[in-house]
């Protein structure tokens, strides 16, 4: 289905981080280098501190070490505010497009009991259909909220193919690993990655840090 | 009361949908196209999924097919924040200048008790007196909310007459389909428009859509 | 104190209503005509309507009949946010500015038993002499909020003398026209102003019609 | 340390005041002048009044009498909105940059249990270490809010080196003037400034005034 064209994949952090582990994924499996780092008035009022290192909030732009026709798109948050969310957006998709990007996908979240693992959304019928033709059922009537909704939505905008890939979760975890796995396989087989997901221990979700759970009482 | 001059006639979304669900029938009446898209930062971030296909918030400028000299305003949403509203107002009134309109009149909804089915404002004394010639009367003290008001109120500046047609709704209902077939039968009137509004079955509520009902659990 | 030089003065509605009702009525009874309106993003989103005329909420600079050295400022509202409050106040510094206005007097309100009736501050140490010489006590500690505060406040960076004139009131009544009458009176005496303030009969509250009072369920 | 190259050390108000107080006492022991203020619409709407004389909100980037390396950051307060908070760090870093500044150090606090009465932070692993080897032990996994994170985070983006030293309060106190004075410390040996601390009666914090203790009954 991507065979041609240059792809953009990715997400910034959501329900459950789904889209976030995804997208982190990927790039640590790909070997990504950052292309090129976004900053947003809109992103918390802070600096991330590890190990004494401080560390702005950003999205990144990142490009596998060995192909030359695909993007990752990952972050540490999304802007706080609707119209950051929507700068935000526009800045990405002007630098995807200035690449000669062709089709950009979002991994999301969907929050709700389905028998489905993994549902698909895009800016086109002809897409829907292909999507369902690669075994990603259509989602039906709902809003995809957040940057990766305005993402896939802004697409046709800058000329661009838009789509998003939501894995199920229950949106109780504040991490779903399960989930996250659910969608590395429907992205991998639908982007013809050979990336092994059974690389990472999906298990042990204790070494997954996440921002909600850093110490804020420094000011 | 319009036989010169160029008119833009419509709404976005407020109480019961009255000005939305008008707006709406007449597009769909005058077989109208879409002649410009408006996007707004204020819009909520998100996108709307129907049938797996991605679509935008926005509002439109649209001609009606048979029609030079008016043009119908739609939309799905009203900005959330103030700012955005004056900005997409303004967006707005300055296509429709390009395009010579001389009046404005947005549609929109009355909250309250009244013997009367549809109530009017308008941004000089004469105009205010024309509606009444024309069996609107006036709406006397109150605030119009919204970039319904704000359209009607910023046409001025642009040397655009304003005006606000105000359908009378109990505003208990999420959707009130009685108040938008008043608010049209005025309009059309008014208009001297040749269109059948019971051609449309207003008994049945429940094709009718809306945002408020759509499922918000994905991200 | 100010017979030399150009002066605007007037303010924005606060607590009780002091300031704009001082304002205003300086308007009428110097006759003025509207010499620049100002219009705010940050202005509730919404239009007035009178007896079926629809309003903007605005801000207005205004000149007296017989008087070529003094500004007089009057508005509906002040902005919701912040940012809209600087902007509005920088807008009005630089028209304010451009006329080679002098001396920029607010006129506000004070919430506070106090057994003087005004209290006045000022933007350099001299000037709050001057304004003690001249029967306003100084403003000790204290923040003036809003629009006036922050006009005065701002009026150094134009190259303008600031000052801000308190009619002391309980901040209980939606209109304290007995501060307002105090407020007047230190006013017109300040600029040595001929003005029968007894004009108008302050005893009778009801006709004075207020931004809270309107009838909001209009859409 | 940093004995080659030009610094920029203080902060804005934040918990306890830690900060403030410690960036004011080096400006008034290093007899700074203000070399450039800055002003932010994300500031409180108001203007302060002492013994009768307007005060805006400010940041001031300040120059000792006798230094020409060195810049001291003092200010009133934070912007209240995230955006401006970037904002105005943007503008004091532009400024800063433009004066071949090549470190920065934010004065801040950290709320909570230790057994160090300082610590930092830096935007550069080697940083960190030397930090450590100067005896102020690095802050491990945390988040910096306000605009002292923000300042030191955003340095590396305008080629400058970040820092951000904290003295460890309670968070109780409205004012910690002992965790400042510990900050102080070892600012001043990190600088080998030669200041001496005592010369200000830190046991006695009733004059040292504050903004939430103003009256705000003034309009």
């Amino acid at each position: 289905m991507f065979s041609s064209g240059t792809i953009c994949i990715g997400g910034l952090p959501g329900v459950g981080s789904v889209g976030k582990i995804a997208a982190d994924y990927l790039s640590t499996a790909l070997e990504c280098i950052t292309f090129k780092p976004f900053y947003s008035k809109g992103f918390p009022a802070q600096v991330m501190v590890s190990d004494g290192l401080t560390e702005l909030f950003r999205a990144e732009l990142k490009v596998p070490k060995d192909r030359s026709n695909m993007y990752v798109l990952c972050g540490d948050a999304q802007p706080l505010e609707i119209e950051e969310m929507y700068s935000l957006a526009e800045d990405i998709l002007e630098a995807v497009k200035s690449q000669n990007v062709t089709d950009f996908i979002t991994l999301a979240a969907y929050v709700g009991d389905s028998k489905e693992k993994v549902v698909g959304a895009a800016s086109e019928p002809d897409l829907v259909a292909e999507l369902e033709k690669n075994g990603i059922p259509k989602l039906r009537n709902a809003a995809i909220g957040g940057i990766n909704g305005l993402l896939a939505g802004l697409s046709p905008l800058y000329g661009i193919r838009g789509y998003c890939l939501l894995g199920i979760t229950s949106g109780e975890a504040l991490i779903d690993l399960k989930a996250a796995k659910n969608l590395l396989e429907a992205a991998t087989q639908l982007l013809d990655l050979d990336i092994a997901i059974d690389g990472l221990d999906f298990e042990d979700s204790k070494e997954v840090s996440c921002y909600q759970e850093t110490d804020m009482n420094y000011r």
